[in-house]
């Protein structure tokens, strides 16, 4: 049995905790929470409220907001231990020295009202040594078949690539949510193209996936379109967008 | 047995004619294809390169290029009939007058190289009378479990709300691949969070699912990652869309 505690239980804290708890390979030491307080009742029996609390344990994995990364791991109460953090937009470097490094980063959205089967998805894996990388190898196979070994430079690439992949493209999908309740249509009858455009991606790269009237440079279509288009955030994406879509093309 | 004739064979025309084919309760009549030819062996029987061979139907599906699809419709050899378009950006009326006239949009992306499920495939209709409109539901109902009545108001702003939801989505996706070629992370490590930003739109409307440093005001995250982006246009979406999120944010 693989000995993990973790610290901070925000959503991604939550949701890994769930993933270690039901896993036969790994006991759940204890859970961290700065409020003492948590809502899964599964939970409550090994939730400290105080970092000198912190028992023995393999593994402490840190799982704050990205600002607190550093200064939980100076207080941590014992050194020479590994220690990780879940943050895509953090190098290793910002956890204390007195600790053996790493990082146990899943790419994924996650949203306390939806759960998430962890076991799809992507361990991006980082260690200062190679034994603690193996370690951490075993835990991540336990709970997904996606483990990846990425350096901090490439996670630093990896959360800006996901950013636009996932955070901006919501934000798509919440204008065109927008447009649709102000000409009293119901958002469902997008529902299918958001799904299939999504699922395209599994079968074609995005660029040979590309449709609509930016790469047909369909002139008419998109003049008509900023014609129709009245908050200024919205003409100003369609023209930025559009206007990347047909560069790249013919970068291509 | 209702029998359609479908007139343009491109991505739509030959998934409609594949539908209506399958279909136990429509007869494809014929298919018109300019150039004469079509991939699909299936329907070289019944193919037409010459519009004046057009022989009786209940419906005309006009599924050409936006721009061809008023000078199609003038040039069919008969009056009185059935005639519909499948274009989102297009208005009703650019049809012929002489002719029925109608929409029947099915709002979804289509490729060649990559079946579709018609079932799942939402059709929004239109018709300028009603036994018109009846009859279209009747057909749409047979090869579509998602059927609604849209007017051509409607369907032009849910078109350009289909090119928020798919078209610059896709374009994100775009955009997250060239940033993991460029650093030789593999972009398979993006699909689950693709796959389940999309999903969570069925769960939650997607203001509510936003994630990511924007709508946290994350300032150093947001700093750090427009001081890694190189390109001018990766540079300036990632500014625009950054503002977009936190000004909707204010306006909630």
């Amino acid at each position: 049995m693989i000995k993990i505690s973790v610290i901070g239980f925000g959503n991604v804290g939550q949701h890994l905790a769930s993933a270690f708890e039901e896993n036969d390979r790994i006991e759940l030491v204890q859970v961290f929470s700065r409020s003492g307080k948590v809502a899964d009742v599964a939970f409550s029996h090994k939730l400290i409220d105080n970092l000198d609390d912190l028992a023995t344990a393999d593994v402490y994995v840190i799982s704050v907001s990205d600002k607190s990364v550093s200064e939980v791991s100076q207080k941590l109460p014992f050194s020479g231990r590994l220690v990780v953090h879940t943050a895509g937009s953090m190098g290793m470097d910002v956890l204390d020295a007195k600790n053996r490094k790493g990082v146990f980063y899943p790419l994924q959205t996650f949203s306390k009202s939806k759960s998430v089967d962890f076991s799809s998805v992507p361990l991006c894996l980082e260690a200062e040594n190679g034994s603690d990388l193996e370690l951490l190898e075993k835990i991540a196979k336990s709970i997904s078949k996606s483990v990846y070994r990425i350096d901090s430079t490439q996670r630093k690439a990896l959360h800006i690539s996901a950013v636009f992949a996932s955070n901006f493209t919501n934000h798509m999908y919440a204008i065109g949510n927008d447009i649709c309740e102000e000409h009293r249509i119901p958002f469902e009858i997008l529902q299918p193209l958001i799904l299939e455009t999504a699922n395209k991606i599994l079968a074609l790269p995005p660029r040979q996936a590309q449709t609509g009237p930016a790469i047909r440079h369909d002139q008419n279509t998109i003049d008509a379109h900023l014609a129709l288009l009245s908050a200024a955030n919205q003409k100003n994406i369609y023209q930025l967008l559009t206007h990347s879509i047909q560069n790249e093309r013919e970068k291509l």
